[in-house]
C-alpha cells in the first residue's frame, strides 16, 4: 500500500476548493488514497505571523481576480462569495464529528458539500441557520450536526487538528504532504502530478 | 503586431529566474514579443507592506525547498546562493544602462547572465568585484558598466521603473501584464499559456 496524500483545507479557502476537486483523481490515478484534514487557516496564519493575502489592499484587487481565473483554469464554477473570508470552525467541527464519528467518506462528501456551497452558491457557513440547512440538505441529520459544532469534544478535536498541521509545517491551504515532501498551494499540482509519476527521477533531476 | 507581454524580474528571486528561462519561448510560439523590466522586488514589497516569504520562519524552509525542487521541475539548474536574498540595484542599473542607452536585447543578454550566475554559481552580485568581472566575462565594457552604476542618471532610471511598476499594480516578482492581465509567480506558466493560445475562450469559460 502506497503512502497517502496528507490534504488540509479550510472551508473558507477558494485554493482549498479549487484542490478538493482535483485530489482524489490525482491520487487515484497513482493508487494513492487521501487522508482529509479540515483546519482553520486563521490558526495557521497567526503561527507562521502571516496574513491573508485579501488584507493587503495591493494584493486584494489581484487575489480576487486570481480566484476567479484559477477555478476557469481548472474548468470549474465559481462565484466569489461577497461576504470573505468567513469564521469555518462550525463546518470544520462537523468534518471531524462525521470523520471520527461516523465514516471518513461522509467527512469528505461533507467537505465537498461546504467547499461548493460557499463557492458556487455563496452559503454563508458561518450562518447557523445556513450551515444547518445545508447540513439537512446534505444528507445529515441537521441537529445532530448542530449538537456536533457546539459539544467541546469536537472543538478540542479541530483544535488538535490544527495544532498537528502547525506541528508537521502546515502554514496555508491547500498545503498537501506526499512522501514527507510539502507542497504549498492549488498551483502546484503539476509538481505533485509529476512527484506521483515518478518520485525517484523528479528528486534527482538535474541536482 | 500583437500586444507584448510585459515581465518583471529581480536579479535576487529565484521564481524570476526560473520564469526568465521560459519566458521569451512561451512567448514566441504565440507570436508576441517580451518587454523586460528589472525592477527591485524590495520596493514592491515596501509599496505593498508584504515580505520576502523566506522573511517568515515557518516559510523559509518551505520556501528554499521550494525554490530547488521548482527549478527541476522546469528542467533547470540551480543551487541556493548561501548569501540570500542580495540587494540587487547595481545589476539593475546595468540592465537599464544596456536597456536605454546601448540595446534591449544586451539588457536581456545581461539579464540571463546575471540571474544564472547567481542562481548556478552563487556570483554574489551585491559585490561590486564580482559584478564588474561579470560584467567583463559577459562582454560588457566593465569600466563603463561601473561608471554606470554609480551615476545618478541609471540610479533614477531605476527609481523611475519601480516606482511604474508599483503604479502598475506589480507587487511581486515575477509578474508578468499580458493584454491588461496581470499574473504573478512563476507558477502562472500554465495559465500564461493558456491565456495566450485562446484569450477569448479562456476568458469565457465557465463564468
Amino acid at each position: 500500500m502506497k503512502p497517502v496524500i496528507e490534504f488540509f483545507f479550510d472551508f473558507s479557502s477558494p485554493y482549498s476548493y479549487i484542490a478538493s476537486e482535483w485530489v482524489e483523481a490525482v491520487a487515484g490515478r497513482h493508487g494513492r488514497a487521501v487522508h482529509w484534514h479540515a483546519i482553520l487557516l486563521g490558526a495557521t496564519f497567526q503561527a507562521a505571523e502571516l496574513k491573508r493575502p485579501v488584507s493587503y489592499p495591493i494584493k486584494r484587487e489581484y487575489s480576487l481576480r486570481d480566484f476567479a481565473r484559477s477555478a476557469r483554469f481548472a474548468g470549474l464554477p465559481f462565484v466569489q462569495p461577497g461576504k470573505f473570508p468567513i469564521p469555518t470552525q462550525n463546518a470544520a467541527r462537523i468534518f471531524w464529528w462525521l470523520h471520527d464519528g461516523i465514516a471518513p467518506e461522509r467527512a469528505v462528501a461533507w467537505a465537498h458539500a461546504g467547499l461548493r456551497a460557499y463557492f458556487t452558491r455563496s452559503v454563508d457557513l458561518s450562518d447557523t441557520a445556513a450551515l444547518d440547512a445545508l447540513a439537512q440538505e446534505s444528507g445529515l441529520d441537521a441537529a445532530a450536526a448542530r449538537a456536533a459544532y457546539t459539544d467541546p469534544q469536537w472543538k478540542e478535536r479541530l483544535k488538535r487538528e490544527n495544532d498537528a498541521a502547525i506541528a508537521a509545517g502546515v502554514f496555508g491551504a491547500p498545503f498537501f504532504i506526499v512522501d514527507g515532501e510539502p507542497f504549498w498551494g492549488n498551483d502546484r499540482r503539476g509538481q505533485i502530478e509529476q512527484w506521483l509519476a515518478g518520485q525517484a527521477d523528479f528528486e534527482h533531476t538535474v541536482m
